[in-house]
């Protein structure tokens, strides 16, 4: 399939190559002509805009940072809907809020353009391995148009419902990931501070209802002291400031995802924003008086 | 062996009944004759005090309430210091503060008898099933003793170090449980308040990050809408002021756990004590205009 892409940093590029992998024929536009160059090499075709390549493609995808970008990539000047054929797809990986989806959606309907949210989690290891969860928000057909090259990226793909809702989904997923990193970092931080192997902990908690990813992965790292990112705390930041405005639009208390955006909203304050999520324990040891 | 058992409530009535099936002699005691009785019909010898059982086991076990009931049955008159042998290994299994665990074993090491803290996660299905998991904090030598009665009752059974470290990682567990019921209840809100369908989000975030047993097991149930305990929201309030009174005494900040105390604050205040710790989906629906 023609495919294009736009946005090729730490996720999309090697989502990018994936795609090249399984045989499809990418064609590429950044606005930094160097980010394109490794994708260049492989094989893809160099667009001059965003427009450009939606004319040569059935699917045009996005990976960029924020709901600005994404407006700029769909609906800007030299734009992908610009540029569109009658029946393209577009797919938003990025995490954005919601309702700017929704909202970029309905403007992309109106010039023929069908969009699909599909944000992923799994962080650069899934995107490299193509191991992703991809939660997919749109109409059932341009889902299934596009599954070839979700399951070309990722392991668990899921739609979820109408536009929006692969947004509303990683929304849920970061809320669980960051409260669980937040949890995991406080009940660590409790056994060390109490005197008690936190690793022993750690161990014998795995067995029970207390098991989760986060425990077994991210309180690995915490207590290897492991704190490179992964996934840096200012981009989990981000993700929960999206959720928390969500939640102000519906009205909606969300009290211990909120207790943990403050937690990020200290960790960026305090100059551990480009470290993993996991350098919360570092917070936390600071808050009580110990650590590095 | 000997065995003690001193509280027949929903968690030790099914524990002391998984020590008889494996062979030991079970002497009870209760202030409540009636709640002796299903162990008694099952041929467990009836004592007339926690001393006079101690004075026939060597090994006692107590599963009660809280800190001053674990106190009176140590220490009170008629207590088991009163009436132990020489060498008696008191294992408490029940959930207290680990400065509470520390307080007694010193006192009781005073006169003779070696002190276990014991405490269990599973709930009243794995005392059933003899699936609980068990945290010890105590001397090694008691430990190996007791091990064969709490591999009786258990399935992960673990010394996680000195006296009160079992209620230190008791204490962890209920971090990572209660926060963790919070988390799954707040996404699983936001996503139906979102206009999704909250059974495919949760489905669709299984296989990623986001996994806990918590969102396989408790986010069923809130789908379910089964919020029958279980573990009921007043007993995970009462570990979690125990958390947060350590936190007090260590001057440690605990932000998600503080958030999610709150909320089972609220649970109780509102009615939903008695109601599996699931409800606090309920609370959250109460609190954004939807639900029953």
């Amino acid at each position: 399939m023609d495919v294009g892409f736009i946005g090729l940093g730490l996720m999309g590029r090697p989502m990018a190559l994936n795609l090249m992998r399984a045989g499809h024929r990418l064609h590429v536009w950044s606005r930094r002509r160097e980010s394109m160059q490794p994708l260049l090499e492989e094989g893809a075709g160099e667009g001059a805009s965003a427009a450009d390549i939606a004319a040569k493609a059935e699917v045009v995808i996005s990976m960029v940072a924020d709901a600005p970008d994404v407006e700029a990539v769909a609906l800007g000047p030299n734009g992908v809907a610009a540029g569109a054929r009658p029946g393209l797809v577009f797919v938003d990986m990025s995490t954005i809020a919601p309702a700017a989806a929704q909202s970029i959606a309905a403007r992309l309907a109106e010039r023929g353009v069908t969009m699909l949210d599909a944000p992923v989690s799994g962080g650069e290891v899934g995107a490299i391995d193509a191991t992703l969860t991809i939660m997919v928000g749109g109409e059932e057909a341009a889902f299934e148009k596009a599954r070839p090259l979700f399951e070309a990226m990722g392991r668990t793909v899921s739609r979820i419902g109408t536009s929006g809702a692969g947004q509303v989904a990683k929304a849920c997923n970061q809320i669980l990931t960051g409260v669980g990193v937040a949890a995991v970092a406080e009940a660590l931080n409790f056994a060390r501070k109490s005197g008690v192997d936190a690793g022993r902990v750690r161990e014998a908690l795995l067995g029970g209802f207390a098991y989760s990813r986060i425990l077994e992965n991210h309180g690995q790292r915490m207590l290897d002291r492991n704190f490179r990112p992964g996934f840096k705390a200012w981009m989990h930041q981000k993700d929960m400031r999206i959720v928390l405005e969500e939640a102000h639009r519906l009205g909606l208390a969300l009290p211990s995802a909120a207790a943990t955006a403050q937690m990020f909203n200290a960790m960026v304050g305090s100059g551990l924003g480009d470290e993993d999520s996991v350098a919360m324990l570092k917070l936390l040891e600071r808050m009580s008086g110990g650590g590095e």
